[in-house]
């Protein structure tokens, strides 16, 4: 495989380690929050939210508001609270993507879906979604509500798209984009653009940020397919392949198809498009990879979106959260697991 | 059975028809813009929210606020979005029910989830909730905002306390209550009370046309769960013992359910508990609601929510609307199918 080496930081200096230490307070506050507005008088509903909600995950997206508020030297706590919206918003995608993709793992653990039922899985993800608007509702911000019922509408909209997509071959590097855009980098963008709509930030600004936070959205999933084939197991905490498995059209298999002979498009219409797959034919995707460089013109491609985040945040106030972001816009791309 | 016979009125004067003939030009604006607004770039969306906003329905929940708003001699039309906001809020409702129940049938036509699938009916009910908070947010009204937030929160609470009420002969009247309250009642006390908002009206006259929803909202429910026992399948439109079918613990079986006998409790534990079913079972179950007279009792529940909800229309302006709203209270309860 030809992919660049990515850089290493000293043990501890991952980027993401580093803003959760520096918010830790803002951060405690957020979770503290999570877990009290997770609460209902239906027990099955904080039972079956906190299973996912304790199950962990970095808190990227709560995270990414705090940066940005604290890179615009917000002072006040509007944005605890709109962190915590950010990750019910996201919490409650993740419970309807389990019930879509009928995935029997999250997070190295049993989904909830599995566990709970489909039923409860969908019915907890309109809880957390309808939470997090009250939630939006209790800071009072329309701004705010715009921002973040825009992304809620934009990230289903990209869920829908990504299932015309599944299984199709013809699928376009646009649509790909779109889908990703969607479905992941919205939040991003959104959480960022938050902070500094707290921070009551010029429009230009807002925008710079918001733009960094989809750059960094898009990166980070254009590296989450490349890894679902190239990853160690072992980092990954899941087997690879899942994506190959399920037919998911990502940017390494584009590249492999828009290069491929009619056989080797035979091979990807049966595997991916049909999903009708024998041994053998992960190693053989991998092999086509390999020939077409995929996954290295996929990682170049991601690259580039890092750098444009990080020229965006140029403009922004010089501080340590600014150089934090730049460094979290590597590590996006970069991250091995 | 001991039902008592209905009230019927000369032929159209069905209340709802005289609303929604009196309040013509409102309903086509917000039909229009519920047609404009389920739109989208991504063609399954308009088509799969097409499918099931098309099958009709009466739009009953935005004829409330309509209704509501025209008692309180509103004369704007922010109305007109939010009417739309609460078809919204109860369009991804049905969608998301029918994932949970797994219908095939979904007023009298095939199903969103059997036609397109469960995953693209959970991710266009998610764009129709988000994109019914974007319409409230385009209305500026922290207060609506407040009051539908809420209720989205409160009718995903009362679906997942019914998802533990079923089959489960403990459930107690009082948890029936707050189920129905919670799952259908809600958005018609919300979609009231948000008349009232726009038209500026005092809190006592929000409460007062809220609580009337709420009542509507109940007495419905009820009426709803008699006839799935008790209608002409003719006029129903579907066939009847849907509930009896699903093990759900609706107000008959819980009033027959307080009399059994050992061998009675031990034939609802089979039939609706373990949902073991044989021919004459059904039979049997409206053998023993005749006996306890559990259709009665639940139609004089219904009916003692309605004398409630109808009383608190006194205080407020007298006007046809109000006329109408007070039968609309009886016909709620009484109607045939």
């Amino acid at each position: 495989m030809t992919l660049s080496k990515p850089v290493q930081k000293a043990a501890g200096a991952n980027p993401l380690d580093r803003l959760a230490k520096a918010l830790k307070p803002d951060l405690d506050a957020v979770n503290a929050l999570i877990l009290s507005r997770m609460q209902s008088d239906i027990p099955l509903i904080p039972e079956l939210a906190g299973h996912l909600i304790a199950a962990g995950g970095k808190r990227i997206r709560p995270l990414m508001t705090l940066a940005s508020a604290a890179l615009f030297g917000y002072k006040g706590n509007r944005h605890h609270r709109l962190s915590a919206c950010v990750e019910f918003i996201h919490t409650a995608t993740l419970l309807h993507d389990d019930v879509v993709d009928e995935s029997d793992q999250r997070r190295g653990k049993a989904s909830a879906n599995a566990l709970f039922g489909n039923e409860a899985a969908v019915l907890v993800g309109d809880f957390l979604f309808s939470r997090s608007f009250q939630l939006m509702v209790e800071d009072g911000s329309l701004d705010v509500l715009r921002i973040l019922s825009n992304a809620s509408a934009v990230i289903a909209e990209g869920e829908v798209l990504q299932l015309s997509t599944a299984n199709n071959l013809d699928t376009t590097m646009d649509e790909y984009i779109q889908v990703i855009s969607a479905k992941t980098a919205e939040l991003f963008a959104a959480a960022c653009e938050v902070g500094a709509i707290v921070a009551e930030r010029a429009p230009a600004e807002c925008e710079a940020i918001r733009n960094y936070g989809m750059y960094l959205g898009i990166g980070f999933q254009i590296s989450d397919d490349v890894l679902d084939y190239s990853a160690s197991e072992e980092l990954l905490g899941k087997s690879l392949g899942d994506d190959f498995r399920e037919g998911k059209m990502t940017l390494p298999v584009l590249l492999a198809l828009e290069k491929a002979t009619p056989e080797e498009r035979a091979f990807w219409q049966r595997t991916m498009g049909d999903v009708n797959q024998q041994e053998g034919d992960f190693k053989e995707a991998l092999r086509l990879f390999e020939r077409y460089n995929a996954l290295g013109r996929s990682m170049d491609i991601a690259r580039d979106y890092a750098a444009r985040g990080r020229k965006l945040l140029n403009d922004l106030p010089a501080n340590v959260f600014r150089d934090d972001l730049s460094d979290l816009m590597t590590f996006a791309v970069e991250r091995e697991y």
